[in-house]
């Protein structure tokens, strides 16, 4: 399928990145990955990637690392701790970040990997895990268009919406503005659960008639059903969204902005969290009421 | 098209009515239609429909009859007022109400035709003017089966998604419903933008990015451009959308229910109608930050 197929790295095998690692393998690219738990690599392996023991020596042995963690710290673990990304990686290196992490200090971290030889893009994805499968994810891309015009076509095999939305940092300064939506419109799909089942609806139909309208949205389609089935399994856990809230609003405080509603949806997030288990999906908000 | 056809009359041509009552004639049907600035029916007129001069006469011409009016007290004057559809309904009638109003006072109307032998559905409709241009409208009823039976292909004509939601009433408590996400993820959508706007982005690439992922909606990815573009004109007015919201509310209170996220929604919408114009469209809710 590759002419001329580029090393990958994967480092990050959770619950979005092992199915874009497969996809990675799908589309023909040869793959190493890197899992801080490290037989929780077993799936990719058995699809065909190969083991690095270290970020260092995965980044010594690959054209492309791709980067899939929790936070901002755990970033810059990977890349600058030791056997870090930075101490295996040669110049000419891509590195470039799938996690949701700040935007501000993905500007640090692409200054220090420069200094190296090493090129830098942010590339946070939308779409949870079902788009993460199907190879549908949103990719919001920060970056210089040279090192995003030779990384686009990999970052096809996992999405199907791929936009440069400006230097680095703009790709997590996209996020912040997704993250906003998802938990927005998971409120208001609360708000109006909570009240088709005061007025005796079914909620099952009221989710799929609202959501071919101008009230439809994907986490009404995605979420309503889970609700109606009392189904709190995880696709995007609460404290995840809640540690991108975190963001959003510390980059809407920075800028002087008011970001209420945001705010009031962590805020829900946050009682049922209290109320249940920050481990339980996001749908579990409707447990707040 | 039709082998027996039905006898349609709709009354209201407004931004929803007169497109849906091209999409009845386009389907095959004779209407007949009145409206109370009586000019406006003239593209309904060049179409081919007839016009009464009053809902009584349309009334008493028709198999059934569809109302698209603004607010309770206007379904209450077409209804049972002066020259009204209870004054020239023959029994067997269907009344087919596709305004937004009160849950509470639909029962009421409804069991008041129904001692004159006349058949009543709520059937309110979502999906904006786009929708109902192009007949993919949602349409959420209300009332019993065998009148739905009767009445779902000629609702066919106008929309994609239609669903019973249960009796008289449920169709306006689904459209509650439907009203929470529509105003609850357009101020998501508009909070998105500011932080966009705050942090450089281009508004209309993040717009298209993110209604591909988990941050979609209908608002987001119809309303988005039109804020990118500045273009505040009416789809869905701002004044129309704070009556909507008055339902909501009333009926969250009479449940005890915390809607307080739309609740906040329609205090942005105040503000907005304060430093603009009621007549602008909901997306005009950007200008309240």
């Amino acid at each position: 399928m590759n002419n001329n197929p580029l090393k990958i790295g994967y480092l990050g095998l959770g619950i979005m990145g092992l199915p874009m690692t497969l996809n990675l393998l799908k589309a023909g690219h040869t793959v190493k990955v890197w899992n801080r738990s490290a037989h929780k690599a077993a799936p990719a392996l058995a699809a065909g990637t190969t083991q690095g023991a270290t970020p260092a020596e995965v980044a010594g042995a690959s054209d492309i690392v791709f980067i899939n963690v929790t936070d901002t710290p755990d970033v810059e673990a990977v890349l600058f701790g030791p056997n870090g990304v930075a101490a295996g990686a040669k110049p000419g290196l891509i590195v470039v970040d799938n996690s949701t992490i700040s935007p501000v200090a993905t500007r640090e971290f692409a200054c220090k990997l420069a200094g190296l030889g090493v090129a830098f893009l942010d590339a946070p994805v939308s779409g949870g895990d079902i788009g993460a499968k199907n190879g549908t994810l949103s990719i919001m891309v920060g970056g210089d268009e040279a090192t995003f015009e030779k990384v686009k076509p990999v970052l096809a095999a996992m999405g199907k919406n791929i936009q440069l939305l400006g230097p680095v940092g703009a790709g997590q300064a996209c996020k912040a503005c997704n993250q906003i939506c998802v938990l927005g419109n998971l409120m208001a799909t609360c708000e109006a659960i909570k009240l088709a089942q005061a007025m005796g609806l079914d909620v099952q139909k009221m989710a799929e008639v609202v959501s071919a309208g101008a009230g439809g949205s994907w986490q009404l389609q995605n979420l309503g059903p889970k609700i109606a089935k009392g189904d709190l399994a995880p696709a995007f856990m609460i404290d995840l969204a809640l540690k991108d809230l975190a963001i959003v609003l510390d980059a809407a405080q920075k800028s002087g902005l008011d970001l209420s509603g945001t705010a009031m949806a962590e805020q829900r997030l946050k009682q049922a969290k209290g109320k249940t288990d920050g481990r339980h999906g996001t749908q579990a908000m409707i447990t707040a009421w």
